[in-house]
């Protein structure tokens, strides 16, 4: 018995965790034992930490911050990861090792041999079976984290500029053009019924 | 103006705390200007960590835990190391990088080369210029540990085996055979005064 391990992957303003939302309702109701989770914060030690970093007055150090992803990946794949896949599973993670690709190296430019090495460190080789990137322009993720904290007045794109955005796009597309097989380039500025019809196809494909 | 990095270096017990207490009040009484810091938790983030990582429930895999030790060196290295000794101050630190060669490597088994590679990315190469490892047995730190602990009911050694601390024991020896010039082993077995009188005249050959 072998699960699969499938990852979301955009940045804020996607959609993606709704359509997170959507795919695992979709597989339960067909189902399938589906473990839904996410990075930074997958696991009770992950959740600490996140709150350790976002309550942190004091500029993070990016080498800090990298480190600090790869400490909340080693526990996630350790404890809840390997584990669920283990059991014949669906895991599907709301972020993973490809962020770190993205953020880290193409948003705050770390050497790309470094990044590979500090992933394959933390995950033990574990790659996903099937990567779904949502892509937005920058400027349209930016209209909807507006609108989206207009209310709350917090908007969790304060800090970042629209280049470093620009710059983990990017990172991400590189991605599919190394691995088309696995990680696949979803359309994000449709509909969320025709980008749901779009998961749906591709995840089936995976699980059949 | 250049600054001086030392590190003090022992398994708990080996009375490493006094010492430094002991020589940050002899070297401030002399007039220098003495920055005393901590690992893990010498920086506002490194505490949140160490915080999260003592709260924490569930065990904490061995690879998380390292890597987490990674990132609190990281910060701590570039936030309060590096810009203290850049303002020519003594920087003296209790534990560093020797504590993860000691306790990741030779008390968990951890790689050499992979604990070297960590070190190497979490330090950016910053190594102290003197380390005084205070050497005790592993049961005198236990009757020690044992009687300080006595009225707290608390004990940090609780859930490593003597084996463990034989191990990390060894790998800090094997460190003095490696690099006598920096790494210096004070016999831990002595009275407070005497070993006092060691540490004072190491640190005074490297601050003239």
């Amino acid at each position: 018995m072998k699960g699969r391990f499938i990852t979301f992957e955009g940045i804020d303003g996607s959609g993606k965790t709704t359509q997170l939302r959507s795919l695992e309702a979709f597989l339960r109701a067909s189902g399938h034992d589906v473990v839904i989770t996410c990075e930074p914060g997958g696991t009770p030690l992950g959740r600490r930490l996140r709150a350790a970093f976002l309550e942190s007055d004091a500029t993070v150090s990016p080498l800090a911050e990298l480190l600090l992803f790869a400490a909340d990946r080693a526990q996630h794949v350790e404890h809840l990861i390997r584990p669920s896949l283990a059991e014949g599973k669906i895991v599907i993670s709301d972020r993973y090792a490809d962020a770190t690709e993205a953020y880290q190296g193409g948003g705050r430019g770390f050497d790309a041999d470094l990044i590979a090495e500090v992933i394959e460190l933390a995950t033990g080789g574990l790659k996903p079976d099937l990567t779904l990137f949502f892509d937005i322009p920058v400027e349209t993720a930016f209209k909807r984290m507006a609108n989206r904290h207009a209310a709350s007045r917090a908007n969790r794109m304060d800090g970042e500029t629209a280049e470093f955005y620009s710059s983990v796009r990017r990172a991400y597309l590189a991605i599919a053009d190394r691995e088309p097989e696995r990680f696949r380039v979803v359309d994000g500025t449709r509909g969320v019924a025709e980008i749901e019809e779009d998961v749906r196809q591709v995840v089936g494909k995976l699980l059949n």
